[in-house]
C-alpha cells in the first residue's frame, strides 16, 4: 500500500531492542484469569502465541525450544515412563515427550486452561499431543501439584514455563525444586528452560537456578540452542539429576537406537548434538561460575 | 518522554521482521563511493557499524562473530603464519588472528577504505589490531588481489565479506575460490562466513559454497554460532582444507596449550567448543545435504 497504517509487533528484551514484525491478522487476544493471550498471523514466522505480549512460540522455529527441552532429558534416561511437565499449555512439549515409546504416562500442568483452548484452535498441529491417551491434563498451580504429588513417582520432571516473573515466579523457587526432586525416582531427571545467557535482566536466572539445583541434584548442566524469536536469539535449557551426568551419560550407541525408534522425525535433535550442545562458550561458562 | 518523535532502527530478514533498537545517536551517515557506512550509538547494543543498512558489528556481540570466524580456522594449523584477510574492514577480525603468536604477516584487503576511517574513529578498541607492524592493509577489490597474488603464499585465507550481493558477489563465485586455493599452501585453510542457515533467501548461501568448496578441498565443514544482531540471530561459517578434517583434525592437547598462549583472553571459543560447533542440527544437515 502506498498510504495507511500497518500492524506490527514489537518484543524488546532492552531499551526498545528486539523482535519485530509484521502482523497480518491478530487472530485471537483476550485477557484470560492469568493472562493476556494473544495469537498472530505474521509472514515471517507463521503464527506466533504470545503470553502477557511475550513470544511463546512461533510455527517457525517452535521445533528447536520443544526438542531441546524435553529430548536431553528423556535420552538420558534408559526408559522414561512417567513424566510431569509444568506448564506448556501449548502442546509443543507434550509433542516431543511422546515421541518415546516407552512413555505410559504424561501430566501436563497447566494454570491457564484457556492457554490449551487458544492452542487447540489455533495451532492444532502443536496441541494434538494432548489428544493421546497417556497425556492427562491438570488445570491447576504447578507449584501446588507437585507439593500434593507423591514421592518417587515420576521419572522426568519438565518444566515449561514463561519467565520467572508473575505467575511463573514460583517456578523458580526453592520449595518447587524440592518438591520435584521429591517426586522424582532417585535416578530420574529435571529439565527446565533457563532464560537467556545473554539477556540483561534474566541471564542471572542461570547462576541461580544452578545454585538451587546443586542442593538436590548430583549433575547440573546447562546447554544452549538458537531460538531466533526469543529475547536475544539464544536460549539455554537446565538438566539435573543424581545418577545421569547430562553432559556426558548419553551412550551413543543405545541413543542413536532409541532415536531411529522415536514417532515422527526430529528437525533440531541428534544425540551427536545433545553432547555438543553442552559444550559452553566461554561467557556462559563464567556467568555459571558466578553461581558458585 | 511523555510526547515527541524518538529514533529506532529495524534490520528485517523477511516481510518487515527482525531487529529493532533504539537509537541514541547517529555518529555517523554518509556515502562512500561503495556504500553507505552508518554508525549508531544504542542503549542495548552499544555503538553499531552499519553497511548499506545491514548490521555489520555491535560492541555487544561482535565477539561471536570474530572468534567463530578465526579461531577454528587457525587452531587447525600447527602454526598459522601467514594470512589473507579478504572484507574485515572494522579490524574485528585481524585483533584476532593476531593473538597467535606464530603469526608473521596479516594481509587485509579491504575494498572500502572508508570503512577502515570509520573504525579507527569510532571503534578504536575493534580497530586498533590495524597497527600491528604484522599487518598490511590493501585497499582494493578482493577478487582482483586474489587472482594477482602468487601461488600457495598463504597459511590460512578468511573471508570476512557482506552478504553475497553487490560489492560482496565477486567473492562468492567459483573464480574467487579457485585463486583462494591456489594461493594457499597445500596444507593450508580456507574459512568464510556463510550466512545464517535459518535466512528466508541467503540460507541457499550455504549449500552453494559447499558444492563449489568440495572441488577444491577434500573437507568442507561448516560451524554455527549465535550472534543476536546478524539477521535470524544464528550464523553459519566454513571452513575447507585438503589437509585438516575442521570437524576432527584438532588436537585438543596440543590446542588447550595454544589457546593458553592466546594474546588477551577470547570470550567464546574454547578448542573443546570448537569441535562442538561443527555438530550440526538435523534442518541444518539437510540443508548441506541439498549441495550434493
Amino acid at each position: 500500500m502506498d498510504v495507511g497504517g500497518e500492524l506490527f509487533y514489537a518484543e524488546h528484551f532492552a531499551a526498545r531492542a528486539g523482535l519485530v514484525t509484521d502482523v497480518d491478522e491478530v487472530l485471537y487476544d483476550r485477557r484470560s484469569p492469568y493472562q493476556r493471550i494473544t495469537v498472530l498471523q505474521t509472514p515471517a514466522f507463521g503464527r506466533m502465541l504470545l503470553l502477557d505480549g511475550a513470544v511463546m512460540l512461533t510455527e517457525w522455529d517452535e521445533f528447536i525450544y520443544h526438542e531441546m527441552l524435553v529430548h536431553p532429558a528423556l535420552f538420558l534416561l534408559p526408559q522414561p515412563r512417567r513424566v510431569l511437565v509444568i506448564g506448556g499449555g501449548d502442546g509443543g512439549t507434550v509433542r516431543e515427550i511422546v515421541r518415546h515409546p516407552s512413555i505410559e504416562r504424561v501430566d501436563v500442568v497447566e494454570i491457564d486452561a484457556e492457554v490449551v483452548t487458544v492452542a487447540r484452535e489455533f495451532f492444532p498441529a502443536i496441541s494434538a499431543a494432548f489428544e493421546d491417551s497417556r497425556v492427562q491434563l491438570h488445570f491447576c498451580d504447578g507449584a501446588e501439584f507437585v507439593a500434593r504429588a507423591e514421592d518417587a513417582s515420576y521419572d522426568a520432571v519438565i518444566v515449561d514455563s514463561t519467565d520467572p516473573v508473575g505467575i511463573a515466579a514460583s517456578l523458580f523457587g526453592e520449595a518447587f525444586y524440592e518438591h520435584c526432586r521429591r517426586i522424582l525416582v532417585p535416578e530420574g531427571v529435571f529439565a527446565m528452560q533457563s532464560e537467556s545467557p545473554l539477556h540483561p535482566v534474566f541471564r542471572q536466572t542461570l547462576p541461580t537456578v544452578h545454585r538451587l539445583l546443586r542442593r538436590y541434584y548430583r549433575y547440573v548442566s546447562t546447554c544452549l540452542a538458537p531460538i531466533p524469536t526469543y529475547p536475544t536469539g539464544v536460549w539455554s535449557f537446565t538438566v539435573a539429576s543424581s545418577r545421569w551426568d547430562p553432559a556426558r551419560d548419553l551412550q551413543p550407541e543405545a541413543a542413536w537406537q532409541r532415536y531411529q525408534r522415536l514417532e515422527g522425525k526430529l528437525r533440531y535433535y541428534t544425540p551427536e548434538l545433545h553432547q555438543a550442545a553442552f559444550v559452553l562458550p566461554v561467557f556462559v561458562q563464567e556467568l555459571l561460575s558466578s553461581a558458585s
